[in-house]
């Protein structure tokens, strides 16, 4: 069975050396508290209850799945006692509003959470992850009422929330989506449709399940623009004539999916037969208050992301330092591996290289996963510190921007990542009970999910790039050059930033070429879009990356008795540079060919 | 539930316009009865079981699993009825020698038509792919007596074998075997020992199976020359004192594995319990005697790659070709694309560029990757008919150049194609009954087995490349650079060849340095290893594209009405050189930067 420990460590090192932290998010309104001792004394009761609680029962419940018996869920064994410690915890509530019971923690907090959670069980990690959003979705848009009912229960996590918009005919597109919503006289509304893929849809582990569905009201325009968002309970949550709070609404289990991985989440298939709901925000404006949801599901995904290669990572290491194969060859210069050379002639295979080549990228993508997912995390503490201010909207326009480059990059980087972390055990690695394999079938479900990669990349450069003419994207890339400046001027240093400089140019070319194509040519701005997509993607690690240098380089020498985990910071980055970096190179030969090579087929020539 | 059909247009494309079957194999000794139209009649009838007998068991075979009780493993439903008529078939006899009941075909046929096998169930396929390395084996080393015990019986499909090779400590490494063999009396031996992860290393399929076993004499020297091969069969096949034949051998079945993939075949840990074997070949041979069975083994896995990339490939473009989402962006040019937008406005996602792109992407890696296989089975044809001459030496040279190439570079193929197999499904990918997440789990042991893919570049750079001091690389690269200037005297394959030449100029380049490191700096030409592999890979395609290209051109000028399937190539290939291709430059730099970005970190400071 797989070990873990959190990365304490790890998160130190960006939170007080990378980002500046203390002189940060205590700074805003309303997050004075929590300062970097508190912030780090609630990561370590995480990383407890993560490594007590959910580590152990994460493969046994791959193994066992979810239960659908007579239209109920039942998850695994372990799973409904695992929730209940966590719900005792307060964790549901740890970035809540205090006016509704939470803590009134920053985001950034609940999200470093949320990664040591992903790692012990991403499908445990979805149950309270979805709460979020529903949680957010009726503080944003719900009626007094609504939130009376709705936010206690939510933030100390008695009841949790699920996101029912995907339909068997529409997916990415939700232009088609059928569920019906009709006016009763009571208020409320009767819902009747068909959802797939609901995540967390039911299950055993609280009394009540709160949907959020999008609908068409009788009156509603075709389209994105004709849908309107309901809060649907899977048991009623007031009285109502003729039915008391706690009775079943007609929202019906019709199956759960077999997946391939998270395979202890529950994915139904909900039917709603004239289910009772209740309007929150505007009519036809289901969509806008559903992508506040969106967004944050799309942050929550680039932290079960790192989340899960993290783990990946940790034990593909400890498998490297302990398995003997084979005679590596020996290194002229001076570095430890002869000592390590077992009696048997043998040596540990983290000294063959091309296994450290494996190690390395997966410790380089995973260390650039958290420090990119944390510092969008810092962004939405000041969006939510600073609302409608200047400071908050420029914060909002840097997450809109980067938010499909964080979903869709560090969605594809776990799948690397938990891909070598199999291929380093070798034969191991197939083996169910080494756990190698769950992690890489957990992790496929990233891509997937909340958007497609692919959709992700489409909005990145059809819609993002474009965002205030430009300039949004402007202000992202001069805070990049600045940091590359910044490591150009420490002689160490000196050759990342040249690399770096060279991937800002080409992204600033291929950005400025996309959007001359965009009026005239836009299929060449969708043929581009993945291969773009990967450029960004690798620039904003390579600028993390120059980040973490600059402060491990000042840590080595403020810090002696941590220089070795200086040491290691500047090798891993040494290798971004030199054999990750470079693909930069091929993403943008492949966006600036545009569709050329896309299109000159017929569907009937494939 | 997956659809397939045999890509017998594919086949008979590579056979008779890319490489001139008719003029090469029934040319040779001994084949000249297997003609091109003979060739597809035998392709006919396999298309014909696949389809019929082994998609439908796939799916089902991989949710049920086998069976492991009280010592004995039982296949799931349907395997031993379909197995029974395969061996009904003949199919285990296509390639064997006539001397033995063989039908005395070429071996390139009988690997066309394990690809459709794999395509149908990689699970069941395993189970008589073994079998065909025992019987090599044994023809090739055992004495008469052991010949006339085993080799009609393998032929025949009754009895089936193994290859037992791993023990717990020694994977990758097999100079630490353990397992002993002790001679005594009557001429046999005593095998004492644990094999793990033994492909059919148990199951009800035949009533015996023929245990293939690496084991150590009592005086044999450490390391891997002291290793020795017997024939160990699960029930004893002759008449000894006190037993006799159709008792069972002491070799017991430990236990199954529970693996990400290949769930219906049956991986077993064996003890042998001092069980009779009979020495093969030589005392300490044994190594040699086994490479005969690795190294078809390893042609056998690439085989097994195309055909589950190819169902993979089927089904996605099957699917892009039926689902509606969103409004494409119309390409200016004339294609077919609008036509085919549907009522609803919506378009059919094939016509969405980034969809293309990875269903091209898909396309180009597994027709490229068949013609690969199939390149290295005409070389097989020669092997076999011409041994012992110059011919057959230099297809040997040849082969064992490229095994290794063959080998890693696509099981990698075989990864990415399942993986956007899944991608192009969205959602429904994830899902077990649409299959897709099968293919790939079931891809994913083909990096892992027969040699890990980083053992197999390890191979390459440090025994290949200098094959009779690096003639038989030069010969091969010869070879390369005759079709690049072949095509480049070709108006519209000018470009594509011009790319070719410089992927070739890079391969030289890395070459010469690798060869130069090998004396000195070991370490540098280990760390270079993969990426240099991944850019050999490129380069073989590259020129199979090209000569694809080519007979493409050729045809669409003698043959009008399959132009659609000849512009499908030319499209595809111009896809492989424009999007494909340029990835050997960022692999030519990496292993140019050999082990200087890997070795720097001490062990403690990952």
């Amino acid at each position: 069975m797989p070990g873990y420990d959190a990365p304490i460590r790890e998160i130190r090192f960006l939170l007080e050396d990378v980002f500046g932290y203390d002189q940060h998010t205590p700074n805003l309104p309303g997050f004075e508290e929590a300062t970097l001792d508190v912030v780090m004394a609630v990561l370590d009761g995480a990383a407890e209850f993560v490594k007590d609680v959910l580590v152990p029962i994460n493969l046994p419940g791959d193994r066992e799945g979810c239960h659908f018996d007579q239209g109920a869920v039942t998850t695994p064994k372990g799973y409904k006692e695992a929730y209940e410690l966590y719900r005792q915890n307060g964790w549901p509530a740890l970035a809540a509003s205090p006016d509704w019971g939470g803590q009134g923690l920053p985001p950034s907090v609940a999200l470093m959470v949320r990664e040591f959670v992903a790692s012990g069980s991403m499908s445990f990690g979805m149950y309270p992850g979805l709460s979020q959003g529903a949680y957010r979705a009726i503080l944003a848009h719900g009626n007094d009422e609504l939130k009376q009912i709705y936010l206690p229960k939510l933030v100390d996590g008695s009841w949790m929330g699920t996101m029912c918009l995907t339909e068997p005919d529409s997916g990415s597109d939700l232009s088609r989506l059928r569920t019906r919503a009709e006016p009763d006289a009571d208020g409320s509304y009767r819902i009747t449709g068909t959802k797939i893929f609901i995540s967390s849809g039911d299950h055993d582990l609280t009394d009540n399940i709160v949907h959020l569905v999008l609908a068409r009201l009788p009156d509603a325009p075709a389209g994105t623009r004709g849908l309107s968002l309901f809060v649907v309970p899977k048991r009623l949550a007031q009285d109502l004539p003729g039915a008391l709070a706690g009775a079943p609404n007609n929202v019906n289990t019709g199956s759960i999916e077999h997946k391939m991985g998270i395979r202890a989440q529950a994915t139904a298939v909900l039917n709603f037969d004239g289910a009772r709901g209740w309007l929150i925000g505007k009519p036809h404006g289901g969509l806008r208050a559903m992508f506040t949801m969106m967004n944050s599901s799309r942050v929550g995904v680039a932290v079960q992301s790192a989340g899960v290669a993290e783990i990946s990572y940790q034990n593909a290491l400890a498998y490297a330092k302990e398995r003997r194969q084979g005679v590596a060859p020996k290194v002229s210069k001076a570095t430890d591996s002869t000592a390590r050379t077992g009696n048997d002639g043998r040596d540990l295979i983290i000294d063959h290289p091309d296994v450290r080549r494996s190690l390395l990228t997966m410790k380089a993508l995973t260390e650039g996963m958290r420090a990119f997912y944390l510092d969008m995390a810092l962004l939405l503490d000041v969006r939510a510190a600073r609302a409608n201010s200047p400071e908050g909207e420029a914060a909002e326009n840097r997450l809109a921007l980067l938010t499909p480059v964080l979903k869709s990059f560090l969605s594809d980087c776990a799948l690397k990542v938990t891909e070598l972390g199999i291929q380093i055990h070798g034969g191991y690695g197939y083996i169910h009970e080494n756990g190698m394999e769950q992690f890489y079938r957990d992790a496929r479900i990233v891509p997937l999910y909340e958007g497609t990669n692919g959709i992700q990349a489409l909005d990145l450069v059809l819609r993002k790039i474009g965002l205030d003419d430009g300039r949004v994207f402007e202000s992202w890339l001069a805070s990049v050059e600045a940091c590359t400046e910044h490591a150009a001027s420490i002689a160490s240093l000196a050759s990342m930033a040249a690399a770096e400089r060279l991937a800002v140019a080409k992204l600033r070319d291929a950005t400025a070429r996309l959007r001359a194509w965009q009026a005239a040519s836009e299929w060449h701005v969708a043929g581009a879009a993945t291969d773009y997509l990967q450029l960004f993607g690798l620039v904003t690690l390579g600028a993390l990356w120059l980040r973490m240098a600059c402060a491990a380089h000042a840590g080595r020498e403020r810090n002696p008795q941590l220089a070795s985990f200086f040491s290691g910071k500047l090798g891993t980055a040494k290798f971004f540079f030199e054999r990750l970096l470079p693909a930069s190179e091929t993403h943008f030969d492949a966006a600036m060919s545009g569709a050329d090579a896309l299109m000159t087929l017929r569907a009937d020539e494939f």
